[in-house]
């Protein structure tokens, strides 16, 4: 069997995130199993997510153990199968890992899934076709719930989730006003993911200002907020909020990467009667077929043309996973393996 | 017709609401046209969001208008009447605001509600039978949806809306546990109300350590939470709730006088997969009926036995007020005027 790279978590971060916590080892890949297949991953995710995980606190996922490889959704090809759900030459997306191979128990529910590559890049089903993109469809239609005409905004825009939460934005003929992370970020959004407007936080530096910046391009206010990473953002985002919104909050990147953030005005909850509702894709299992059956379509017709930021080689992973951490990525953060 | 002393709005707080806003003058009661009736105010109900209507500012109600009686709601009897609808000794609830008498549109959906003596006391329809009971109730049925065996937890436990809240868990077969002010008011909501444990936020002087005391009296940790005060109770609370947490949020008190209070953990939102919602009993009138009729048989089979705080005379409104602000008051606060 093939010697297998890997990343494995060395030690916890103390506040942020360095790549001191983050050490490359090469392991032996095991031999198969009766029921085992081993898959090759061609393309790593990067997910804000995973930096929760490194800490030993509570979450909603089990913390990353230390000296293990760092958990993450892969796609891949079959190499080798001892299983009959799976021939080699399958492309499969999974939940492998940062490293080259994985051994894969076939029948184990959800651990491999076969994908189609004829109308879809294989990459996508990490992003817009994957879990990020399952993350805009859940939020929008179970907790914003937009009607027609509304108006709807995302943080994080030309992310994964960003680009993808657009695009089902549009198809429900809402306004859709993205926050993102730079003038580029912005023209991006507007001229290639279908962004009615896109508001640049960097110009801002607080809630006032960025609230304001918002009014000029929501003239009738605010109905559902898709959140990806609280603090500043989310306290502007609340001032414009209409009576009734909806806000889905599904990250808070502001404050996985050391001490938290608050949200400096929760009287407007009761002021604006919103509904502020958190959420873990992965506890909805029962809806991805629905929700991934749409995202497929949005792609394979080009209404939803996802931008990646691809990193080269297993070593590039943990720099470009602290990139995404500070919003360096442009698009959903792959690394790519082969 | 008769003299009608009333209480103004003279000026507004700059921060902290003072005597000094308030005055008392005596104006004379217009003559009745057809259609109208005069009502005899017996009491006056003084409520927390008469302070938001103190200032110029967006909420979900208008502002209280400078030189104009204080409105809030009201119970007394029917004196004289130009309607077919009322007559003289009808017992009536309405909104007749601080003063004497009130000169009411009969016709006018809501304005005015004959009601019941024989099994509720009159002062009753201003707490445990109105506003604050039927908040109560939607808050446990329509946002907390509370299942029997869960765990919920109520703030300023002994008030007006505290009261029907424990009532309502304990016949849904809930754990219901309080947070008051001072070791009178948490043994009178064990002894008395049927709360199954009580804390005393005095004597915690951060989150962290009002948690732990909740923790205690918590052991399966928190499911519904009817939030009327905000800031540290809440974030205390927040690092106790279960999974899938309800929050219903009506009041702020903490936060109506002065500047805002922040909420400093709202990662636990998605951590804890919360969902956080506010409302205002009034934009739902269609519940009210009932929730009424389930209030009123609480009361008359004894099982809500609701305290009052009755201050004397008109004159003595507005320092009610300002103690029901800072938690002075020991029940529903009302005022007596014969």
């Amino acid at each position: 069997m093939p010697n297998n790279p890997q990343i494995i978590l060395d030690n916890r971060p103390v506040a942020e995130a360095t790549l001191s916590n983050f050490k490359l080892v090469t392991r032996e890949t095991p031999d198969l199993q009766d029921g085992q297949v081993l898959v090759q991953h061609h393309f790593l995710s990067l997910d804000p997510y995973m930096r929760g995980r490194m800490n030993d606190a509570k979450s909603y996922t089990a913390p990353q153990a230390l000296g293990e490889v760092m958990g993450g959704g892969t796609v891949g090809e079959v190499v080798e199968s001892r299983s009959p759900l799976f021939t080699p030459g399958d492309r499969v997306v999974g939940m492998g890992g940062w490293q080259t191979y994985s051994v894969v128990d076939a029948a184990t529910p959800g651990a491999l899934r076969k994908v189609d590559t004829t109308h879809v890049p294989l990459s996508y089903y990490l992003g817009a076709v994957g879990m990020p993109g399952v993350t805009a469809w859940y939020g929008f239609n179970k907790i914003i719930e937009a009607q027609p005409g509304q108006t709807v905004v995302v943080s994080a825009a030309t992310g994964a989730v960003g680009s993808a939460f657009a695009a089902l934005a549009k198809t429900r003929r809402c306004r859709v006003v993205g926050i993102a992370g730079g003038p580029a970020k912005c023209q991006y959004a507007t001229k290639e993911l279908g962004f009615d407007a896109c508001i640049d936080y960097k110009l801002h530096t607080d809630a006032a200002a960025l609230s304001s910046a918002l009014k000029a391009v929501c003239p009738d206010g605010i109905d559902g907020y898709f959140e990806n990473v609280g603090g500043m953002v989310l306290d502007a985002v609340m001032l414009r909020m209409n009576d009734f919104g909806r806000i889905a909050l599904c990250g808070m990147i502001a404050g996985y990467d050391g001490k938290p953030v608050p949200m400096n005005y929760p009287a407007l909850i009761l002021r604006s009667r919103l509904k502020i509702q958190g959420f873990i894709v992965s506890e909805h299992m029962d809806l991805w077929p629905e929700a991934l059956q749409e995202l497929a379509m949005l792609v394979a017709t080009g209404k939803l043309q996802p931008r990646e930021s691809v990193a080269q080689g297993l070593t590039a992973a943990p720099e470009a996973f602290l990139g995404l951490l500070k919003g360096k990525n442009f698009g959903k953060q792959i690394v790519k393996l082969i």
